[in-house]
């Protein structure tokens, strides 16, 4: 046993890498669909699901099966039945990185103590009101503060996130562009 | 009474109209932060927090504090504990887009009866993995399908889905840039 096979981060690495291997022979497996339904309530609430994904050639199914409300808070006159859209990418984009600094440090032999990020986004939402045409609806910027408590130096716990962002999917969906195709029927 | 005002939504349009004419007056009030922690758990599982954020010149807090597991699948070798960081993206993009359908369509007088969608965002998952460097990290492409059942005919349906997509925060998000500044401390 090596020091670094001491370190346990909870993620299995070799399993990754075989996978990673695996998937490379048969590239088709790698092809996958991340899916939410999405049903209107009320006003601005409504609720989503995530069951099923598509992935490793068959359709899957996530353990749990897990519904998410989404509301506007009250200072824009709806009722807060949820916390709003744009923090659900939030959500995701901390979740993302995170799960990346844990699997990059397993494989770097550094052993996490603590994780902890504050991921913000500035929005100007004269955007979403229709009040500016020149103020984009997104956000005009993300900052993402990480404090980690690591067996490393900082510049060592500094080169696991920029790794994890050089692997993060949330991180490239929010820094570059992405189509998205809309269809409508009517019920 | 106008047969327009007979039609109920839940979307108070009155009030955002008015926020939009006082938020142009003081545009300082429409500069909000929205936020999410991110605490790691064990692996890729991590916890999210959504409580407060900032608007209308001073910090406001959400009725209810939410909770958010995210991990990876048990495919990628994790344990599942909660959706992965790319569903909560396609659950605040489907949130974000029917917000915006039945506030346009209470604008526009349009009854709705029921709006459902289904979210999907493909991914070659060779990517994150860094099995081949010529693939991106996040989605190839993510499709919404919207089924909607209004009092109106398709072709206007069909209009307030793509007014809906011209105002929605995470729409711009997902298919524009937005920079992300990650920094780092040590604990």
């Amino acid at each position: 046993m090596t020091a670094v096979s001491a370190v346990d981060n909870g993620v299995n690495v070799d399993a990754l890498l075989g996978a990673r291997d695996a998937l490379t022979e048969s590239p088709e497996g790698a092809q996958f669909t991340w899916r939410a339904t999405n049903e209107w309530v009320r006003g601005t609430h409504s609720q989503a699901t995530v069951q099923g994904f598509y992935g490793l050639g068959q359709e899957q199914r996530h353990k749990i099966t897990v519904t998410f409300d989404a509301d506007h808070p009250e200072v824009f006159a709806s009722e807060d039945h949820g916390v709003t859209p744009v923090e659900y990418v939030l959500v995701g984009l901390g979740a993302c990185l995170t799960a990346g600094v844990a699997a990059v440090a397993q494989n770097r032999g550094i052993q996490l103590n603590s994780v902890k990020a504050v991921v913000e986004g500035d929005m100007d939402i004269l955007g979403i009101l229709g009040g500016d045409a020149d103020v984009r609806n997104g956000f005009n910027g993300v900052t993402v503060r990480y404090e980690i408590d690591a067996d490393a130096s900082l510049q060592d716990i500094e080169a696991l996130v920029a790794q994890s962002q050089k692997r993060s999917a949330v991180f490239d969906v929010v820094t570059n562009p992405t189509n998205v195709n809309v269809e409508v029927t009517k019920a």
